[in-house]
């Protein structure tokens, strides 16, 4: 099946729904109970899993164990991605230790610090490393995202040594503004943001609750 | 000023303007400025800052200081928040150790975690006391927003207690699928979600160098 360019949107739900049928133990799943399980609508479902999947029969629903097959193929997590992260303070040993990105097949081949106390640790699959060994890992790896936690102002440098040492795509949690050459990714994940959305619907359901 | 509703995509951008606003000395600024060193369009910038302020003017820009004053106030940054956090593993400490959700407004008055050998202990501003406390605190502090940070499996246990504190938005990094009540906020951090966009595009950046 040629699969048509997928939304941003449809992206992020798709790794939901993979969740979601990893827990069912039916060999039959419909759309209509997955958007009934997940707080979705049954036409942004069908739409969805239209999108990667031509396993729906009416009447039957998906194959549960194919449609998880076909998620998984769609989203690559049966191709390995190899990755590094630099930063292992609390944010880098919580992304070190959660066992769920593995299953969407990105490979931590090792995590970098600048203390010297950390090095030679473990945190999941990862060793921690001095810094000078991050060129060698990169090259020896074929590394292709970087991960970045360290503090703000050490961001931009490790930034720009991962990119030098190849690194295609930079996955950013650091709270600074980053520039990468043209051909590079660069994906920033900014709680700071997030937390200000959540704040700002918060503040108006309360100020409509007032009126009402 | 009168200000129109701003869609999310304009609220996650203005917490940067405001973090680049705070790092300059200079008394003014244009936003043909901070659109060269944020790497967004002019035209974006322009727009932004005219929904939160009345401050521009032509051949000048905006005061720096007037300027970070009208944003932190548009987004309620000068209020503040009180939140608490359940789950004290290391997301969740790097959560608390941040310092950075503070001067959004936040004030996370506690943290509760389920191991007793947590109990005492004191992380950024706040201290983690046993889930016993939890019920007293919310109630006390008329606690608002709830960071759930624990395991899937715990989350929507969590997360229901919380809503019964009346906690009116809740926080989750777990990765679950969680069910609120109408009228509760629910916002949801999906890291997998995020990482396999990040893995899509790179895929297909690379084979679109491939065919090139």
């Amino acid at each position: 099946m040629e699969k048509r360019s997928i939304s941003k949107q449809t992206i992020r739900r798709l790794p939901v729904y993979l969740r979601y049928l990893k827990e069912q133990t039916s060999q039959n799943v419909s759309a209509t109970t997955i958007a009934g399980a997940l707080d979705l609508s049954e036409v942004q479902v069908r739409k969805d899993l239209a999108a990667i999947s031509d396993g729906g029969r009416p009447g039957i629903g998906y194959g549960t164990g194919a449609l998880i097959g076909d998620l998984e193929h769609y989203l690559g997590y049966d191709q390995e991605v190899p990755a590094v992260l630099v930063g292992a303070g609390n944010l880098g040993r919580a992304i070190l230790g959660y066992s769920g990105f593995a299953q969407c097949g990105l490979r931590i081949c090792a995590a970098f610090d600048s203390d010297p106390n950390l090095a030679g640790k473990s945190i999941g699959q990862a060793k921690i490393l001095s810094m000078d060994a991050l060129d060698g890992v990169c090259k020896e790896n074929g590394v292709q995202i970087g991960i970045i936690t360290v503090p703000d102002y050490a961001a931009q440098g490790v930034c720009d040594r991962l990119v030098l040492q190849g690194v295609r795509a930079i996955w950013n949690f650091a709270p600074a503004h980053l520039s990468v050459p043209e051909g590079v990714i660069l994906q920033n994940e900014n709680l700071v943001a997030s937390l200000t959305v959540l704040s700002k619907r918060l503040a108006e359901r309360l100020s409509q609750n007032e009126k009402e």
